[in-house]
Parts: structure tokens; C-alpha cells; sequence
């Protein structure tokens, strides 16, 4: 957990004051930057103290063998792990005779910001060193949103009392020495010097080094240039050694005086080009970066943003902090995605090392939501790459003996790196979601050559896959058996609702793409016998109901397990997983994360609204929430049943998911998933929209606690502006055409400059709240709020 | 598969005409000579070739660590591994300038005889030295039945044409180089030079050594003593080094001339005893071997196997083959439990280092029935090894949030070494398995001072555990869900019907002895609220059973999962684990080896007649036998149900499963629980034995190639001798007590001095054969024998 102190509550910004160096790790993967491409954690310009180093290219990573002590048929012998690579964020100061390191002399002042709006990090220091020379120290650093191969640090250093002898060392440093990583599964497993030195050079004020990874072959290549500003006598040398590249800048500086450092950094990588190819590129990155001069760069950085927002903010009128933290979320977000251009979106974006680097279904389910109606786009190229990885994907099922595709369920390259399949392989969920990105992106963009193309053969593969995994039952039921769904405390289980109803979903839609695109269809060897199929399959489901209980049980048999012990488990046990054995955990009623009740948002049309009050009120019960992808979900069930303020305390923990670092792995990198959650909560959750089969509804209610919400979403390129207050909602188009919408199951109708309002009926029932189990109650915004 | 030709069939012994280099890995396992403390492969005397040298100690094991690649709460951490101590069977011959090696030169005749009344590894040779110089030899090994820490072996060389100059090197040697084992996951992990040198001597023609392993702590001494006989000028020298202690003789034979070499070898091993007292045990052990002598050894070894066969032997009529397998699998049997002492009696016994040298619930199910009607002292100490880790069990269980006792899946000293819990800690059944065990022994021998003792505690505290494990549902049915049951092709499944009536035989049998030792029952903690909930669980057990098809399901939901396609799988896919994800196989109808099957033969009284035929048919189409613990099942229950010539083909099956290596791994030591099995399938398949709460029952009946079975039981020290005939059985019994059987449900006394002699009715119905799985029928042992 992060203090409520540690920074300040501003709409635009993160800031933190003062340096807190127990903090140094949560600081870390907050203040990352990222394009989607190149990933730079927070670290201090200097490069100690530290508590993770963390620089990281997206699709850079080196093989491990995966142990079994006990091995099977199928299991992947080779892992995939994100490396950390060459490190160009470093500058060394040098005071005096006495290295800048705030561990030592007096750290005066120092406060970081990350600017929403300019995409800059900015850090402002003053140090008076054990010897008592004082200075004041700014840097500014970026990583182009513009410029994918690109970031760049301004760094200044000044005088104040009397005069100092300064040298600073900017570098490149490869294989930089790593924290031991402690035991917990979730953490990367350290790969010590993954990159074998292949060249370097230095002249002038520029230096570059080029490496390649033992095992996985991939060439990464980095390169430096600097402007730099000094008084006379100035002077810049540059060297390089197979893992370092430094370029020095020495200088006296009178009070008042300042050095100023303009660190332009280029990365390439690639698994197939030649050392010089690779070097090159590498130089003529570095040479634009140049010639754009830092203030191009922020200009340009500062236009992206600003389109952005213009596309995607959300405003929170009456909760400063959701605000920010809503702000936050869609920064990361963006960062996350915005350049990643074919590459994967990892879980943990490009801020830190955790789950090893690797893409889980996260990214379909949580993250492109939001990107398909803000920066389609940046989810088009998600699901190019998903795309791309079809062929190992197809190869994997036929190893299982499934026709079409099964994609892995974690992942940086394609292959299936889960080495526990009952928690890995055996979630088969992921190529539904990734089918219903797919829909979902469609629906959202209308884009229908990417529909032809791309999406019809991801939905086609995953329908083949679906028909081959289940089978008929002797009454005529489809059936889905030895799976496990979202929830990671059940495991290999028997009609698994989430699961069967996504499958219904891509296996209809596949069957609907194939009549709506016959040619297609013929290209990838679909005939209307194999479409019937898909069709009967999905109409014959088997969907499990606990008539007993009145509720859908999460899979065949689950309301029949023994109910976990919440009494009798204390809070230090959470998460179970790390305290009781996935033996306990899978053979009783505990849920890790919400999983039926995803179903009940992203299949809501499978249900009556009744069934979505009765099953909320069960699972509440049962979920723990040992999973950041819960929180999100929660709030947007708990809307749309009519709890609203249960609604904004779940929108809160996702919100505050890595602010407040809520699952004290915040050190490992963000919840990219969780931060998209945020959004989720407040558009799908307070604004209660939903995009079912081509119909956009709303249903929103605001919480007590705030006075306005409203975003944007694009549709069809069209923009979309929802405003929700206490008593009514208005619904503004930008374009030329009219939209049809539900609000609250009412059709209307969005003319042109004439928006829609409509008022908020009171909520469906007088519901009391639902219980959660002893201990793990969401906290509640409103207390909270008091509080604050 | 070993061919027809391979070993003759004689009924008392196992005899290799011919030395086949391509059999030696399993003629090594065949030719194993042990006494349940001592092991030692049948290699040949020389060395090489060798496919596996083997020596091994019960409950000498090295620690490994076991690697995972995705860590758990509660897996084990650490491994253990049976290791190859010192060997001390090696005697070295060199004649002129060349080592006796079969593979060199001209080997003019070979022959080995395993002796089942003698209990006497025979060997005769006769070879020409590549430089043309013939001798004759001829070897005789035992590990002594009567002296537990004693093995001994008489060589002896012969020149046949010409003087030949004679060196025979007799060793001790530790830390033997190995073959790396392959990567089938049952072979035992190696474990390079596990042995650290502490001290070695030689004096005379004696020598010793002195190991400790290097994790596990344990000391391990191995001493050689030698009586020589040769003519005038033979010498003797002797000499030790850190892992080699030698004692040579050298002379010159002329035609006709012999030397003769006794060696005795003495091991002994502990984790508590000093090196001085270790290594004065094994000398006193081998001074009492001296002192015996040679014949004394072979005398006593006769005197053993002679009671034993007098008590135990069983003889079929009309089939020599499997008269001589049920006699090699008594003797191997006996080898692995005579003086095993309060330790496991291994799956593999000590023939080999297959599945780690471990004990698994092989030894409670089908091991222990075999002993405790034949050799009831080996099944208490079985049972008394099972109950010295009980603490161990206890700190397991506790680890997995459970009360009693969890005893491990796999295990040389009691800790849980099972790195893939859904096939290990999830098999709980063991724990029934125990129980089961306790109860058979307590039925047949009457001991009632171990029932009161080790028995009691063993049953209360496995009750203790099935109480916390189950849970009661709303409608108050007692379940145990999330468990793993024999069959290793289902896992972690609910309500498995063998693990549930196994529990309630265990909790009944645990509240019953409550009852009638309550002074024990206080001291355990017991009072009658205790065993009150045990007897309610046992009466309120959930057994699922199909409605519509009329059958049980192994487990809930099992017969509504897709029936596996036999049709697309190949011969050569088998066994399916090699070839299928366990995602696959667990998710799908087929079944590795008996499960339902083995709960009607173990609690056949839960079952109706019709019930049995009809499941019994219905897990025929599914089971596949990819284990070696299923065919003896089948046959007991194919027998019940008036298969009695399928019931022969399996119990041909089981009894022949090393001898014809079935399994393809006999190198690797042979399956005890099998070969345990060929009795089962013979005593409670045709015998038609069964033994539930303590009414001893035969319904017999033979196939049309058996004249006649007869066998012994021993029935609170009271013998019963059964002979079967094809029209009718003959009962009788040794003691001045009657004894009451049922006979076909017919009760019957047996009056001392007057068998009782009833007639085999015809079978139950006229039933249709069953049907396999294509291509996993068994082979048909009437078409068989018109083969051979």
C-alpha cells in the first residue's frame, strides 16, 4: 500500500514532493514512460539509488528452459522472459569529488511530475553534498510518442552558493547488475548478461553499442548524441566499451551558472537484420531525433496528447482524485498501446518486469475495449499481432490434438510459455476474447476490410477451435469440458459459462462473417456444412443453472463445493494462492475473479435481469479479489444491478489499483489491464454502456458522491460525447448523421446539433447490498473520501 | 516385449538358455535377487556388460531439489531419489591377458537360473578367450532371507584345454558410472556419484568402505570377506581406496584344475549411527556370514523359501506358463516384503531404480493382500513402516488445511515427493488405501494388539482427515470433491466412487473400533461427538450414479464428458499418456486403469450383481490399461461377473507383465503391485476370494484350459487349503477349529479333518463378452497357448 501522502491529488498531473526512498520501487513503474515501443522505468537520471533498472524494447526477450520435475506430453520446454536491455537514461553527476546520491549529504528539495498533457517527466532537486557544495538539478525526460524509435532527457545543473567542478557522465549501459528477483511466482525469473556485445563506438558527443541475445537471437542496437550548453571551458569527450558507451561533459559552474545536457537516444531492434543494417538504422533515428531538436520533440509530444484527449478524456466532476487516477489509467494505457504497432501489449505494458513480459487475454478483454473506442488504431495493431501469431497458434492445437488455432495463453513471441497447464493451456477462454476484440473493434470502427481480412480469419480458426474442443452430449448439448475460465482459484472444469457463452458468441459470428463474406469464406476452406456447425453448436451450448439456488453456477458443480472458510482466514492469508494450496483453492466455492460476472457483462443479453441481480448477489459472496482484473468488473455488474455505490467503491480499487498499490506488486510494473478497468468502471460501469450486437445502450446513474461524468467514445469515426449528471444524461453528436441509442432500455434517437437528454429513472429494485466475504469488502469511496 | 524363446517355462524356476545382449536390461530385473533390505540386479557377476548396474539399500535415498517453473503454495521442494549404493557383487576375471567379456572371444554356452526353492541365482559359462584359452564358469548368488544385512556369492573358474593364468578381482566399488537414463519421466532421475567417501580398509581378503550422501545425511558401509580355494601357489592380496576396496587371487589352472572364490558381503546404513559403530555392524554381520559359511547360507536360504512355500505356494493344472509366473511373482513378491522391516516396500521393490525407488499405494492395495494371507508379519511391518511417518502425514496435512493425517503419494521416507499434485497430493485415496490395508490384515491374522496399536491410529486419523476433507451439500450429502482416483487419466474430479466408498469403509471401520477399544479411543482424543460425525459422513456418502445409463460414473460428471476416439488413435500412441496432453485425456471418457472397477472388486458389497455386470462392461469399452495395475483388477471382476475366460486372458496379462515385459520398462525394475496382482487374479478372480467385513467367501470357477487351482490361505493363523477343480471346489483346513465360508453365497463349514466339498454352479448369466478398445483387447490366452 502507498500512503495517501506520497503524492499530491492534481487533475493532470502525478507529483510527488519528496523523494521517498521506500517508495522507490512503486515510484519506479509509475513514473515509466513508454511509446508502446521502448519502455523506461522511473529510474533516477542517476541511476542510484535504484530498486529495479528497467529498460525494455516490446518484442525483446530471451529463452529460458522451463523445469518440470515431472514432465508431460505437450508441456513448452522454453520460456520467453522480457530482458532488461541497454540502459540510455543514465547521467551521472558528479559534484565536486562527490557523486549526486541523495542517500548521502542533504536532499534539500526534490519533486517529480508526470504530466499528463506533455507526456514529460519532470524532476527538480537541490543537494548540498557532504561537503557542502550546494546545487539544483533539473531534468526533463521523454520517450516520443512521435517518434517510436526515440527518447531524450534535458538535463541541467546549476550552482547556487559557490562554484562547483561538475562532470557528468551520460551512458549506455548493457547488462546492467539486477536485484536478486525474491520468490514469488510473479516476478520475472532474472536472466543475468542476456546480451552478448557484438560492437561499439563513440566520437564526438555520441556513442552506440550493438548486442545480440544468446538464445533467442535477437540484435539490439543503441545509440546517443548531446546537445550540450555550458559556460567557457566546457568540454566533451566520448568512449566506448562493449558494454558501456559514455559520453563526459566537464565544466566549473559559478553560482548561477547551469549546464545543460540534451540527451537524444535511438533503439532498433531486430531478430533478422544485418549489424550494419541494424546500426544504421539505428544513426538515422538518432540524426531525426536531431534534427526535431528537443523542442520539437516536446511539441510534438505535447500534439499527440492533445489529440488524444480530445479523443478520450473522461471528466469527473465532484472526485478529484478518480479524476486523476482516471487520467493516469488512460495515460499508461496510451503509453502501453499507442506505438506498440504489431508488437504485443503486455500486461505490465513496458513499466516493469512482471509475469516475466509476457501478453495474457488481459489485453483483448481489458485494454482494447478501450482502445477501439479511443485510438482504434492502436487496437487494430493489437490484433494484427494477435494475427500474426496464427501460425504457431495453429501449430499448438494441432499438438493437442484441436483443429484451428489456440493461442497461447502467455506469451511475448507466439509460443506457449504457461508451465502449470491447468492455469495455462487449459484457459481456452483467451481465443474467445480474442474473438470478441475482434467483434468488438469491428462494431466499434466499421471497419470491414480489416473485418474480411484479419478479423474473419481470427474468428474463422477460433470457431474450428471451439467446434473440435466440445462435443455433443447424447440429449443433442453442446458441451465444453476440462476447462478453466477467467476465475484462476476453479480449474479444469465442465461447461464453464464464461467460456461456453464467449464460444456461443465466436462461434456465431464466425458463421455470420462467413455468409456476409462467402468468397472468403471459400479461401479458407469454410463450406455451409462446416458453418452449420458452428451455428448448431452455439444454439445447442450447454449453459449450467442451479435451479435450486436460482443462479448460474460459475461451471457444472460449482455451487455444489464446500463454500470456502472466509472466518476462519485471516487477513495476512490473502491472496489464498500464496497461503493454501491450488488443491483447497479449486475444490471449493472461492473466486478468485469475477468470471460469471464477466459473463454477465460482456454476454449480458444471456441474461435476464433478474439472473444478474440473484448471480451478483451470490459471487459477491464468494470473490476475493486476489486478482486485479476483478474490481473493474464488479463495478460495472454492481451498476447495472442498481448498486451504485458499491459500483464507485470497485471503481475506486481499480482506479487506485497501482496509485495506492493495492496488490503490493506495483514494483514489478503497472496493471495495464486494471488501469484500462478504470475506464471500464466509469463507461461501462456509471455510464452503463454496452455494444451488443451492434446496438450501443446506456444506463447511467452517478453515485452520490459525484456530480458529473463524462466522456467521449468514437463510433464508426464518429465522436460520441456523453454527459451524465444526477438527474440526466445528454448525448452530443459531432458528426453529420443521427445515432440510435438505447438510454436505459429507451430507444432515441442523437440528431446533429440537437443533443439528446433523457433522465435517470431510479434504480431497478430497492436491492439491499450484497455481502462480500469477511475482510475483503471493497473499501468504501464515501468513508474514504471523508477521510481524505 | 520379450519373445517366446527368451527363458524356458519350467515351474520352479526362471531359466535363460542363452546370454541375450538385448535382454540384459530386463533379464537384470528378472534375475534380481533381494530380501527387502537388500537389493541387487542381476548383473552379471563380471560387470560388463551391464545395461544397469543396481545395488540398492531399502530407505537409502539422495535429496534432489524439484524444479518448477511456475512455484505453488505446498509443493514439495525436494525430491527423493533411490540411489545405487556400493556395489558388492562385482568379481572381476581376467584369464591369460583378457577380462572375460561375453561380448569378446567365443561364449560356447550361457545359463542362468533364478530358483524359486532355493532362492539361488545360478550361473554356468563357458567361454574361449579371444587368444583361444576355454574356462569353464560357474557362479551362485544370494542375498540372504535369514541374514538381513548379508549377501554372498560362490565363483568359481575352471581351465578346460590348457593351463591358463588366473586373476579374479573381487570389488567393492562405490560411485559406479551410470548410463544417463532417458527422458521418460518414470525412469528415476540420476544422481552422479552420490556417495562421499568417510573411510575404507582392507586387510587379508577383506576390505571395506565407508560412504555418507551428501543431502540426505545417510552413512552407508559395505564390507566383502573371502574364503578361496585353488591349487598350490594360488595368493591372495587385498587393497582399498576411497571408492574401490579389492581383494585379488591369482593362480595358474591346469585342464580340470579349479579355484573357487566364497565371497560374503555385509552392508548396513543408518542416519544416526557413528562411522565406528556403522562399520563394526557390518563387520559383526559379516563374521556371523562367515561363521555360517557358505552352505549354511544356502541351507538356511532353503529353509526360508520351503516354510514359505509351504504356506503361500498356489498351483495351476493345466497352464505350466502361468504355474511358473504366479510362483516367480510369489518369489519377487516375498524378495520385496520378507525383510523390508519397518521400511516401504517399493513399487519397483529393490530390482531397479524405476519411478525413484518409490512407494506408492501399489503396496497397501495389492501388495499387502498378497502378504497379509500368506506372510502376514511382512504386512505389519508394512503397515508399521506406514505408521513411523505418520508425523510426516500429519505436518502434510496440516500443510494442506486438513486434520489427520495425508499421507504422501510417493515417498522413500514419508515426505510427500510428488511434483505434479493433480496426479499426486489430489490422490487421496492412499489414505483409504491404508485403511483398507489395516482392516484385510487385522480380518485375516486377528492381531489384536495391532489393531489396538499402529491399527487404531491409522484408522483414526485417516478418518479424521476424510472428515475434514468432505463437506456436507444443502441436501446433506457427504462429498468429497476435487480429488484424484486410481485412474490416472481423470484428475482432480468429484466424488470419485472408488475414493468415497473407500472413505466410508474407513471412517465406518474407524467409529466401529472406537467402540470397542474406548480406553485407545481416549487416548487418540476421540470421543463419541467424533465418531458419531465419522459414522454419519460414511452413512451420508455421496455415490453418483447414471440413471440413465444405469451405471456408475467413476466420478460425478464422467459419463457426460466425450467418450475418447479409439477408432483415430494407432498402437503405437500408446501408452496415451506418452502421446496426449493430460488436458486432453483428463477432459475425455477413457481410463488408464481400473477405478470403478477396482472399487467393485475392493468393496464389492456396495454393489448389486446386475450393477456390476453392467458397469463392468461399460468400463471395458474405456479402459486402455496404459498402467500395470489394472489387468489383475479386470480379471478379479471379469470372473464375478462370469468372464472367466476374459478373466483368464487378463490375469495371464498381469502374471506375464515382466516375464514377456508388456510394458516395455521391466528394465527398470519390475512392477511388484502386478506381479502381487498375478495372485490376486488367480485367488480373487478364479478363486472368487473376497473377505469383506470379516466373512471369508469363494465363489470358483475355472476356464476351460485349467484342470485345476488349489492355494493356501492363512486365516488367523489357521491354514485353508482351497483345490479347485472344474465341477467343484474342496475346502480344506489344517486346525482343529471349523471355519465358516460362504461358498457362491451358499453359507458352509469347514469342519476340521473334513473338507467340505461343494459344486461350481454355472455362470451368473449368459452374459455377451465385453468389448475393449480397439486394439487393447487382451491377448486371448486360449489362442495363446496354441501359439506356444
Amino acid at each position: 500500500m502507498i500512503e495517501q501522502s506520497a503524492f499530491t491529488v492534481e487533475p493532470w498531473c502525478l507529483r510527488e514532493c519528496n523523494l521517498q526512498l521506500d517508495l522507490l520501487a512503486q515510484a519506479e513503474s509509475l513514473f515509466a514512460l513508454s511509446n508502446g515501443h521502448i519502455g523506461w522505468r522511473g529510474n533516477l537520471d542517476e541511476g542510484e539509488p535504484h530498486a529495479l533498472p528497467g529498460s525494455y524494447l516490446n518484442g525483446v526477450y530471451e529463452l529460458r528452459p522451463l523445469p518440470y520435475a515431472e514432465a508431460g506430453y505437450g508441456y513448452p520446454e522454453s520460456g520467453q522472459t522480457v530482458i532488461n536491455v541497454t540502459n540510455g537514461k543514465l547521467i551521472r553527476l558528479l559534484v565536486d569529488d562527490e557523486p549526486f546520491d541523495p542517500r548521502y549529504g542533504q536532499l534539500r528539495a526534490h519533486e517529480r511530475e508526470l504530466d499528463f498533457r506533455t507526456g514529460l517527466l519532470l524532476r527538480k532537486a537541490e543537494w548540498v553534498s557532504p561537503a557542502g557544495q550546494a546545487i539544483r538539478l533539473t531534468s526533463t525526460r521523454l520517450v516520443s510518442l512521435s517518434q517510436r524509435a526515440v527518447a531524450a532527457i534535458c538535463y541541467e545543473v546549476e550552482a547556487v552558493d559557490d562554484p562547483a567542478r561538475i562532470v557528468v557522465q551520460s551512458e549506455l549501459v548493457a547488462n546492467e547488475q539486477l536485484p536478486d528477483p525474491n520468490g514469488d511466482p510473479r516476478v520475472a525469473a532474472a536472466l543475468k548478461d542476456p546480451l552478448i556485445p557484438e560492437a561499439h563506438g563513440a566520437y564526438a558527443a555520441t556513442a552506440d553499442l550493438v548486442h545480440q541475445t544468446q538464445r533467442s537471437g535477437l540484435r539490439v542496437a543503441a545509440a546517443m548524441d548531446h546537445t550540450v550548453e555550458g559556460p567557457e571551458g566546457t568540454r566533451t569527450t566520448s568512449e566506448s566499451f562493449p558494454n558501456l558507451g559514455r559520453v563526459t561533459v566537464t565544466t566549473v559552474l559559478h553560482p548561477g551558472q547551469r549546464l545543460r545536457l540534451i540527451k537524444f537516444v535511438a533503439y532498433g531492434w531486430s531478430g533478422e537484420r544485418s549489424l550494419p543494417a541494424l546500426r544504421d538504422q539505428v544513426q538515422a533515428a538518432l540524426t531525426a531525433a536531431n534534427h526535431t531538436g528537443w523542442h520539437g520533440l516536446c511539441a510534438e509530444q505535447r500534439d499527440y496528447l492533445s489529440d488524444f484527449w480530445s479523443r478520450a478524456d473522461v471528466e469527473v466532476d465532484g472526485d478529484t482524485k478518480i479524476q486523476q487516477a482516471v487520467r493516469f489509467s488512460l495515460f499508461h494505457v496510451l503509453q502501453a498501446g499507442a506505438r506498440a504497432e504489431q508488437r504485443a501489449i503486455p500486461a505490465k505494458g513496458l513499466t516493469g518486469p512482471g509475469y516475466d513480459g509476457h501478453c495474457f487475454w488481459d489485453t483483448e478483454t481489458f485494454v482494447l475495449p478501450v482502445l477501439s473506442y479511443t485510438v482504434p488504431s492502436a487496437a487494430a495493431h493489437a490484433l494484427r499481432w494477435r494475427h500474426s501469431t496464427m501460425p504457431k497458434a495453429a501449430a499448438r492445437a494441432r499438438q493437442l490434438g484441436l483443429h484451428g488455432v489456440a493461442f497461447p495463453w502467455r506469451t511475448i513471441h507466439g509460443e506457449e510459455c504457461s508451465s502449470y497447464w491447468p492455469a495455462g493451456t487449459a484457459a481456452f477462454h483467451i481465443n474467445a476474447d480474442i474473438a470478441d476484440a475482434v467483434i468488438r473493434y469491428v462494431a466499434a470502427t466499421g471497419d470491414t476490410d480489416f473485418e474480411a481480412g484479419v478479423g474473419m480469419e481470427l474468428l474463422v480458426e477460433t470457431a474450428r477451435l471451439w467446434c473440435s474442443l466440445g462435443h455433443h452430449d447424447a440429449q443433442g448439448r453442446f458441451r465444453i469440458d476440462g476447462v478453466t475460465g477467467p476465475d484462476e482459484y476453479s480449474a479444469v472444469v465442465d461447461n464453464n459459462v464464461y467460456t461456453n457463452l464467449m464460444a456461443q458468441q465466436n462461434l456465431d459470428a464466425a458463421a455470420a462473417l462467413v455468409e456476409k463474406h462467402p468468397d472468403r469464406a471459400r479461401e479458407l476452406g469454410v463450406n455451409a456444412e462446416e458453418s452449420a456447425r458452428w451455428r448448431d453448436a452455439a444454439r445447442a451450448m450447454t449453459i449450467p443453472f442451479d435451479d435450486l439456488l436460482g443462479i448460474h453456477p460459475q461451471a457444472e458443480g460449482f455451487t455444489r463445493h464446500q463454500e470456502w472458510d472466509f472466518a476462519a482466514t485471516s487477513p495476512d492469508q490473502y491472496p489464498l494462492l500464496l497461503h493454501f494450496p491450488y488443491f483447497d483453492l479449486y475444490r471449493k466455492q472461492v473466486v478468485k475473479q469475477a468470471d460469471l460476472v464477466l459473463a454477465m457483462h460482456l454476454r449480458g443479453d444471456a441474461f435476464t435481469a433478474a439472473q444478474k441481480a440473484r448471480n451478483f448477489a451470490y459471487y459477491e459472496r464468494l470473490t476475493v479479489r486476489d486478482s486485479s482484473l476483478s474490481a473493474c468488473t464488479q463495478a460495472v455488474v454492481a451498476a447495472e444491478v442498481g448498486h451504485t455505490e458499491l459500483a464507485y467503491d470497485y471503481l475506486t480499487e481499480a482506479a487506485l489499483m497501482d496509485l495506492k498499490d493495492l496488490e503490493n506488486n506495483t514494483r514489478d510494473g503497472l496493471h495495464i489491464a486494471s488501469l484500462a478497468g478504470s475506464w471500464l468502471a466509469l463507461v461501462a460501469g456509471l455510464g452503463g454502456m454496452r455494444h451488443y450486437r451492434g446496438v450501443l445502450s446506456f444506463a447511467p446513474r452517478l453515485p452520490a458522491g459525484l456530480r458529473k461524468l463524462s466522456f467521449s467514445i468514437y463510433l464508426q469515426n464518429q465522436r460520441l460525447y456523453v454527459d451524465i449528471g444526477q438527474a440526466d444524461a445528454r448525448y452530443t453528436v459531432s458528426d453529420s448523421r443521427p445515432l440510435r441509442i438505447l438510454h436505459h432500455g429507451t430507444p432515441g434517437v442523437i440528431f446533429p446539433h440537437q443533443p439528446l437528454v433523457r433522465p435517470i429513472p431510479p434504480p431497478p429494485h430497492a436491492l439491499t447490498d450484497p455481502q462480500q466475504p469477511i475482510g475483503r469488502e471493497p473499501l468504501r469511496r464515501r468513508r474514504r473520501r471523508t477521510q481524505e
